[in-house]
């Protein structure tokens, strides 16, 4: 049980956090931080917190659980900001889509890795943003990976674990290196590709001409386009060395399949799309399966 | 009105035109054509063709209006075993997503382009293939761009339109060839991008841990991955030369996009993802609107 909960950061990711825990029962009050007074009124109006203060510091102080759910960017900032407020036995964690730039932001604002610091990131999310976007279910059957380091409190990372099972996701735990490159591939590529696609098409002549003739297909396919680009710009600094090295090897693979098509090699051709249709069949099996199993 | 259909192929594509032709009563027989009886038994259970001849020839004998929906790669072998078969005043159209390479089959099996031909393609589907998949409803709504050609007779233009029109569907005109690039733009890389992806991760060791952790919006970004492989083969081989270009550089603007990120430019970064999203909500806007004023 959480007796004050700060969520720094009031959008999709930390809003639903706080309506699920308030829907689980497992939180007493709910203490909001953001840039946006506007947003942060409207979460006292939707009932996702109970008050709200724009200083981080202010924010955390008595807080036994803090979450931190900002864009990559803006991670080093909250920390040197609630550093010196924060309760000695205040849990931290956060919402992060990048694990290594995040450890790297708390180490040079603390000094050290706290013992309370336990990073995660929930893999969920829309390509919505801001607190009318959250909704209590947004975690239910998603899992969260959580990294903790050498110097996390046992304690900590039991609390952090609870607290997204109370959220009705699963909790796994990886190494930081590990994470950022898995999420390199089964997220940041993709989103990559999608922005990538319809700005190229953006910027063709009779650009509207081509959006017009695109079919349920491509609009299910750039879905993720419309995700925040500041979020994606950090995510995307945060995570350039992984990211960079997959997306170049992709733009290769791209630039090989277009010489497979023009040569007309159709065995080749269907070698890769056979192979590709399984994977996503076997795929979508296996995540409706995870789905079932998830305690929800 | 159409008196006797004849669909040469009874998958989704040709399943769905006679299903949405019956209920709305533009049709008074429809003939099945396949190459799985399997498959034409289920269609004749389902109601949706009256019955059916593996023989192409026979298949058409009669017909008024004959829907060529089978994958590119054997529309040139339809075409020679209709030929001789086809009523004088017989009107043949097809679901092709490539026209130019339809076009070149017809003009190759008929000596000529027949005056009845008019080359057509739904901007529709799904990623099921097969009668069971088909539904009245898919073209409801949708484009359907005719490509005719200087020798198709008007009278038989005026047919097929009525024909989409009857479901549900806007029929737009273009020429043969910029319907290819558009549809390449649209369709066919996101596809190949699609594919690409999956089979890239699935090529990854850890490939179980990879798709594991996948989350929502990888499901909408590859769905179309699930496509059927022969029909994209012969997509790619049909359009080969404005795809490999198109695809050769998307391929170099990702090494672009891979250096970008590298090098950190945050402000480019944000300039792509912030321009891509504006293009991307405003189509999604503009899809929508078509949808409303289409003539459902």
């Amino acid at each position: 049980m959480i007796r004050r909960l700060a969520v720094i950061g009031v959008g999709l990711i930390g809003g639903s956090l706080a309506r699920a825990l308030r829907v689980a029962g497992a939180v007493d009050e709910v203490v909001g931080c953001g840039r946006s007074v506007a947003n942060l009124e409207r979460a006292v109006e939707l009932g996702v917190i109970d008050r709200w203060d724009q200083d981080p510091a202010q924010a955390v102080v008595g807080a036994d659980l803090v979450f931190v759910a900002v864009p990559l960017g803006t991670m080093g900032q909250v920390f040197s900001a609630i550093r010196e407020a924060l309760d000695p036995d205040a849990v931290v964690t956060d919402g992060g889509s990048v694990k290594g730039s995040v450890v790297a932001d708390a180490r040079a604002a603390f000094g050290c890795i706290p013992p309370g610091l336990v990073p995660g990131h929930p893999i969920a999310g829309t390509e919505r943003s801001g607190v009318d976007a959250s909704f209590a279910e947004l975690y239910q059957g998603r899992r969260v990976i959580l990294t903790p380091l050498p110097e996390t409190a046992p304690g900590a990372l039991e609390r952090v674990s609870a607290m997204w099972q109370a959220c009705g996701a699963q909790v796994t735990l990886m190494e930081v290196a590990h994470h950022d490159e898995v999420l390199a591939a089964t997220s940041h590529l993709p989103h990559m590709l999608a922005f990538g696609l319809v700005d190229a098409l953006a910027r063709m002549r009779e650009n509207d001409e081509i959006f017009r003739y695109a079919a349920g297909g491509f609009r299910d396919f750039t879905r993720i386009a419309s995700s925040d680009p500041v979020m994606w710009r950090d995510i995307c600094i945060a995570n350039r060395e992984p990211l960079g090295a997959m997306l170049e090897r992709f733009g290769d693979e791209m630039k090989d399949l277009a010489e497979t098509i023009r040569s007309g090699d159709a065995a080749h051709l269907l070698e890769i799309f056979a192979r590709a249709k399984a994977a996503r069949d076997r795929y979508v099996d296996g995540m409706a399966k995870g789905r079932e199993e998830a305690p929800i």
